[in-house]
C-alpha cells in the first residue's frame, strides 16, 4: 500500500486560499481550533487521508459504529479567498510518518492554490494562567507583521526553540520545499489537559485574520466543561488501579 | 524482498464470500476461534503469506521440523456463500506492518469476491466471567442488525473507544478503502491467557450467523485445558527464576 | 540507496553447493564456526555484503585501519561439491533487516546453485557443560536423517520453539520461499560469553557431514584463551565502573 | 518524499576536492570545526538537504522566524584543490537515515570531484583534559602518513574499536562503495558538553593540512564561554526541576 492514502470526495478548484493547519498535540490547541472552524464555517470535506504511519487501529462513535483513523481536509469556498484544513485523529507515529503525511498534503495543498499556511498549536508553559496569550513563528515577514498586528507575540529571547509536529512541519516543509509562506499561531497552555481556553485565544486571533464574524460561545462551554473536570478531579483524585477499558481489540 | 510475499497453493474461485478474520492477540481469542473453524469445516489452504513485519523466526514442531513464521488463507467452497479464513502465528510487528498485510491480504479478498469481512477478538475486561458476552462493532448497519438478532451486544457506552490491530484494521480498511462492509465480535476474557471459554461464545455466535453446524466440543476440552492449568498455577505459582528454554538460535 | 548492497569479488560458478551459515549470535557459536571453516579452508571471498539495516559505523584493525561493518560470502570449490559460507560483522538490527538480508543472499545463493543450507548457531542453556550437545532443527527428512546418524538431536520435546536471527530465516526462507531444504546445528551453550567449546562441537559435526579432515586446534587455543578469561573473572570480578573506550565518534 | 531531498543553491563545478564532513556528535567536535571553517573561509552555499530521517521540527532564531531543519553543503574554491564542506543541524535518527543521507551525500561528492575525505569528530575520554589530543582512523595509508606526520595519533591499542555514526560512515561508504579515500580526526574530549577546546586542535591539525592560515581567535571565545559556563555550573548547580521551555509545538 502506499504509505499515505488520499481518499478525495469532492471535485473542487480553490483559489488564492488559506490554509489551516490544526492537529492533535499539546493541550490539543491545534485541533480544537480547526474542529470549532470546520463547524462554525459549515466547511465541506475535501478528502479523507489514511495513512500506515498512523495508529493500526479504528475509533467507534458511542453506536459502536467504527471507522479508520485518519486525517482529514476540509474546505470552504469564500470571495475573500477560500479556507482549506487540515485536521486529524492523530499525528503521524514516527519523524518519517509525520513527514510524508506533511509532504503529501503540502503536495494537494499546492494543487488547491494554498498562498499561506496558517499552522496552530499549543506552547506549553506547566502552568494554568488566566488569560493565555498568542505567541508566533514565521518564515515570511509580511505573514509576521499582519499577526504582531493583531496582537500576536513574536518573542525575540528563545533562540534555538523549536516546534515539533505537524505545526513545524507545514511550515518548514511549506516555506522551503513548496515555497509557500507561513506562520504559526501558539496558545500558551498548561499542557497538562485538552485546553478550549488556550484555544479560544487562537481561535480570535485567527477569525481576525480570515476576516470571519463567528460566534465562539461553544468554546466557551468546552471551557466551562474542562474547568469542572479539573476542579471535580482537585476534589476526588482518581483512583490510579481503575481499568482502562477504553482500548481492546 | 516485497514486504508482503503471497505463496498462492490453489487457484479457486470464490463467490459470495463471507471473510472471517482471526488472528493471535488479547486472550487470543480470534485464533482460537479461527483455527477451530479451519479444523471442524476441513477447509483449505488458499495461500501462505509471510512478511518481513512477522518475526524474524521459525516455529518447530514437536520433531524439530521448522517452518518460516506466516499468516495464512484458507477457505471453504459453500452453496450458500464460500467463506475465506484469514489467521496466522503472529501480527505485523509494527503499525506499517499491520497495514501493509491488512491491505494486501484484503485485495486477496476483494479478488476473491468477498462480500462481508467478520473480524473476531477480545475485549478485555480485566477478570473472569462465567458466560462472557459477546461485543460488536461494526461498519454497515445492515451486518449491525443481523448480528444483534443473534445477542451481539453493541454497547452505546464507549465513545472514542478502539479496535486495535487487524480486528480493527480489516474492518476500517475494509470499509473505507475497499468497500466492503463488516463486524467485528469480541468476546469478554480477563486477557490474562488464552481463554477458549471466551473464543467458545464467539463461535457459537458465528456459526448461527453462519449457519454452519459444527460440534464444539474441541472447544470444551480446551476450556477443560486451560482450568486445569490455571488451578494448578493458583495452587503451585511458578518459580520466575525459572530458564525459559523455548526460544533459541 | 538499496537496501542491501552486494559487492561482489569475483566472478565464480559453483555446482552442488552447500551453504554454510554462521552469523554473530548466541555464545558466538555461529561465527565462531563459520571463521573457523573460511581459514582452515582458505576459502576465497566472493562478496562483501553492505546494508543499512546494519549498525552505522565502520570497525578498526590495531593499526586504526577502518572498514565498514558488513557481511561476506566466501567460496571453496570441490570435487564433491562447492561450499559457499555467509559470515558477518553482525546481523541486521531489525526484523525487516534480517529478513531482508537474508532474502538477498538466498537469491546469490539460489544463482549459485545452493542445494542444501546449513545454518550454525548456539542453544542457550544457561549453564556451563562439559561436553556441548549438537541440536538440531530441519526442513527436510533427507538431510535431518544423515544429522542423526552423525549424532546430532533432535528433540521431540520442545514443540512450539524457535529458532530467531539468521539461523531461523536462512532455514525458513531457504526452504519456503527458495524450495532449498537445511538443517540448523544448534551447540549448546551457556550463552553467557563467546563459546568456542560449543563451537567445536558443531564444527567437529560439519567437518564430518562435509567430509572435511581439517585439524581443530585452533578452536582448543581458542577454548583455553576463554578458559583462562572466565577464571580470571571468577577470580577478580571487573569493575563495573571502567570507562569503556570501545566506541567513539 | 523521498527520504533525503537535495535543494541546490548553485550550479558549480569544483576540481581536485576535498570533502570535510563535521556533524553534531560527541563533544560536538565535528561541527564546531566545520562551522568554524565555513565561517572563516566565507565558504559559500552549494546545497541544502532535508530528510524525513531528521527530527520533525523547525527551528527559531531569536526573532522567531522558523526553517525546517536540515544538512547542508558548503564550497570554496582554490587553487589548490577545492573544499566542500558537509555539516548539519542533526544526524540522521536511525541506522537507515545514516546511511541513506551519506550515501546521498556521498553521490554528490563523487560529482564535485572529491578525491579525499576528512571526517571529524570527537573521541570520549570522560575527564577534562588540558591539552586534547587529536586520534585518526584512516581508509588509505597516503592519508594516514600525511597526518601522522602532523601530529596525529594512530592508535595501535584499540582493535575492534569503533566509528559510529556519520564520522564512521563517510569513512566506510566513501572508501568501500565510492572508492573515495579518507582519514577521520577525532579530538579527546570529556564528551561532557560542546567542546571547542577539544575542535581547536582538530582545527589545528586541518588547517595544517589543508594548507590554510586562518585565525582561530573565535574558538578561543568560545573556550572561554564553555569555561565560563561550566565553573559557574560548578559553583551553582542548576536546579533540576527547571520547566525547559526550549520546545514546544
Amino acid at each position: 500500500m502506499e504509505s499515505v492514502i488520499v481518499k478525495i470526495d469532492a471535485t473542487i478548484k480553490l483559489k488564492n486560499t488559506v490554509m489551516i493547519v490544526g492537529l492533535p498535540g499539546i493541550g490539543n490547541v491545534g485541533k480544537i481550533t480547526a474542529d470549532y472552524l470546520v463547524d462554525k464555517m459549515s466547511a465541506k470535506k475535501y478528502a479523507d487521508i489514511y495513512s500506515y504511519h498512523l495508529p493500526p487501529q479504528v475509533l467507534m462513535n458511542n453506536e459502536a459504529q467504527a471507522r479508520l483513523v485518519k486525517n482529514q481536509l476540509y474546505y470552504k469556498k469564500r470571495k475573500q479567498g477560500d479556507i482549506l484544513i487540515f485536521t486529524g485523529d492523530f499525528q503521524g507515529l514516527t519523524s518519517q510518518g509525520q513527514y510524508e503525511i506533511s509532504y503529501r498534503v503540502l503536495e494537494i495543498a499546492k494543487e488547491l492554490d494554498v498562498k499561506k499556511i496558517i499552522t496552530l498549536g499549543g506552547y506549553q508553559i506547566g502552568k494554568l494562567v488566566e488569560i493565555p496569550r498568542v505567541l508566533g513563528a514565521f518564515t515570511d515577514d509580511t505573514l509576521r507583521n499582519e499577526a504582531e498586528k493583531l496582537g500576536v507575540l513574536f518573542s525575540k529571547n528563545e533562540p534555538g526553540g523549536g516546534i515539533v509536529g505537524g505545526a513545524g512541519l507545514f511550515l518548514g516543509i511549506g516555506s522551503e520545499l513548496f515555497d509557500i509562506p507561513g506562520i504559526c499561531l501558539m496558545g500558551e497552555t498548561s499542557g497538562y489537559f485538552s485546553d478550549p481556553k488556550s484555544a479560544k485565544q487562537v481561535t480570535k486571533v485567527l477569525l481576525e485574520y480570515l476576516k470571519l464574524d463567528l460566534d465562539t460561545g461553544d468554546l466557551d462551554e468546552k471551557i466551562k466543561e474542562i474547568e469542572d473536570i479539573t476542579s471535580r478531579i482537585v476534589e476526588n483524585p482518581p483512583d490510579e488501579k481503575r481499568e482502562d477499558l477504553g482500548y481492546f481489540g
